[in-house]
């Protein structure tokens, strides 16, 4: 197993790998949190958040998990008792669920197979039947992270904002990685964090929330302190969190907002599209089956079927201790039956490459029969093709 | 005004300055944090804390500021209804008790004269009316930053104990600054933060419970998910967290509890001790009035009364411009009348005399009748006296 010190190629979906200028934001000393270049700095992290999630709306920096946000999200709009809609297509529709549930609401689950994208058929038809609109909000993932599908959220939210309900959006491991418009597709609260795609150590969770999301937020009776965003929502007002925040981490930001609004945004979600075609053209070439079906596949992750008679956890350990190569296991009951390979944030094309020449090797070396190389060379045609 | 990157002394009751070796842990490559090298980082850590709590029992880590960490205190050991007793010497105080009754505790106020400590005898009194043992928990503050005043836990710890209430303990800026010894006092849930006396940047709360809160914690009933302890301590025995930690500051806790472990803890509270006095001292050469009463005067930090017709931002200002002395306001309604000099973490005897130096400078300059070098030469008095 290679030392904490020794260089790994760490592709899981987060925390993802870090650029060295934002590694050395980091580092910066610390400065006073109520102090007038705190303020200056926060503001400028809150304009280029703004575009990341393309909103007009403010943007609140939380210090937290990405799970920190989802909980944020929920508690700040909605009441015990109120209904509300939870479309699960993964482990991370589960723990919405749960968050839900944890604080009263009374949560309907809308489960989906798991490996496919919420079906917007069924939600239309389900939003229909709410003749007296009882539910209140919907609880959906932009990109579910465990199986690797993303939900088309240009859909999805014209029809719940057609019902009323407010949709409370899990975009914390798909934000700027997959188009995510939220004022254009009338998403009312939207949820991101910072060791996805926005390349920054984990810390940080960014939550917008619209005016109908304010309106509620007045109403909601769900207990709150550490996450009340009334109270992030009137610090921010003066550059300020409520709360000391990671301080790190928002030097970090601030860095690695400088690098994504030079890119480009739609530059940037180029870039995860050409490099998930090349991870999934990669693993068909090396006979290895996708977990998600194609019409929705993820930018961000690729969840891939342990080979038959092959563990996931075997595949994972001989890469790691061999080629420091990191991917992520399957989570809940996929724990046995899947690995991901995450390609989000700071990853380059040079980085597929290495992970589907490793892949390949591994695989021979467990007893699959495989042309090593198969992959690395259809990831290389596919990066080709991509700049044709 | 200093810009970001200009030296400035930071001397506030956090962020406090980090070492620069604990600044360049900071900046190391991201991990998996569900691999194998986090789980042996986590654990080291968490024995080096339980060092620094003086308990046998685990302390968990949890990624949020220091209220955060008194959020979880609350909501894992108590329910709804259930009846505490907040002690208030401060703004701290203060959120403690909102935090309370926030989620649904009938919270009794006990109010002290701010500036001065708890009254043991009034909470003995209070406790032995409580004759049905109504009163399920004490919350109350082991150093209260607002105006630098520490209570003495040796006492109350046992008193609430006799009773048989639980204590909740926010050590968030004394732990390591002043002594808390969180088994031989009996304190049943303490609460520590990264960026106070520990040196580190903010981003990270510690929680300790001992046998009592856990038994606590299967029935309290008030609602959680984020900083659910239980799931933090199942993860924990694995050397994870349940949801991505903030890595930075763990790993900057690793260096940090190396510095600290070599130093001592003894030593530690005898260095808060020594820049303490040396504050105290030198603030009384310069005709200041300090805000605390001397008996339990914090070894964290110093409120200062601000002379008549100087107010506090005035003088604040000025330091900050002129000498980039960063120094801390005064909290609530001590807001124009009070200012504060934060002496815990990575502070040097240097430090301190650059500050008494800069505010004696400071005050002549904004008219006070005053010899500039009195605070910084009483100063040197007191650290060398402190050496015999």
């Amino acid at each position: 197993m290679p030392a904490l010190e020794e260089k790994q190629l760490l592709l899981i979906p987060g925390p993802t790998p870090v650029p060295q200028a934002v590694l050395r934001a980091c580092a910066r000393p610390m400065i006073n949190h109520r102090g007038p270049e705190y303020a200056k700095l926060q503001n400028e992290n809150v304009a280029g958040l703004k575009e990341m999630f393309q909103t007009k709306n403010g943007v609140l920096v939380l210090t937290c998990s990405g799970t920190g946000g989802m909980e944020a999200a929920v508690v700040n709009t909605l009441s015990p008792g109120d209904k509300v809609l939870v479309l699960v297509i993964g482990a991370f529709g589960k723990r919405f669920l749960k968050i839900a549930r944890a604080y009263g609401a009374d949560a309907e689950e809308m489960e989906f197979t798991w490996g496919e994208a919420v079906d917007p058929n069924r939600v239309k038809e389900r939003l229909a039947q709410d003749k007296n609109k009882e539910i209140k909000a919907v609880l959906v993932q932009h990109n579910e992270t465990s199986t690797g599908v993303y939900n088309d959220l240009s859909v999805l939210g014209p029809i719940i904002r057609e019902h009323g309900a407010l949709s409370l959006v899990d975009a914390v491991s798909g934000l700027i990685a997959i188009d995510c418009q939220t004022d254009n597709w009338g998403l009312d609260v939207v949820v991101a964090a910072s060791q996805k795609a926005f390349m920054l150590p984990p810390g940080l969770a960014f939550v917008c929330m619209n005016e109908r999301a304010w309106e509620a937020y007045k109403k909601a009776k769900m207990p709150r302190f550490y996450f009340d965003l009334g109270e992030a929502r009137s610090f921010a007002e003066k550059g300020q969190n409520p709360w000391t925040p990671a301080l790190p981490q928002v030097y970090g930001l601030q860095e690695g907002l400088r690098l994504l609004r030079q890119e480009g945004l739609q530059n940037v979600f180029a870039r995860h599209q050409r490099l998930a075609d090349a991870v999934r053209a990669g693993c068909k070439a090396l006979g290895l089956e996708l977990f998600a079906k194609p019409a929705n596949a993820s930018n961000c992750i690729t969840a891939i079927k342990s080979p038959a008679g092959l563990g996931p956890d075997k595949i994972r350990k001989l890469l790691l201790e061999k080629y420091g190569l990191v991917l992520a296991g399957g989570q809940a009951h996929l724990k046995d039956s899947v690995f991901r390979v995450g390609h989000l944030g700071y990853v380059s094309e040079t980085d597929i490459l290495g992970c589907m020449a490793a892949l390949g090797a591994g695989l021979k070396e467990l007893g699959m029969k495989v042309d090593p190389g198969a992959g690395a060379g259809a990831a290389v045609a596919s990066l080709e093709g991509a700049k044709c």
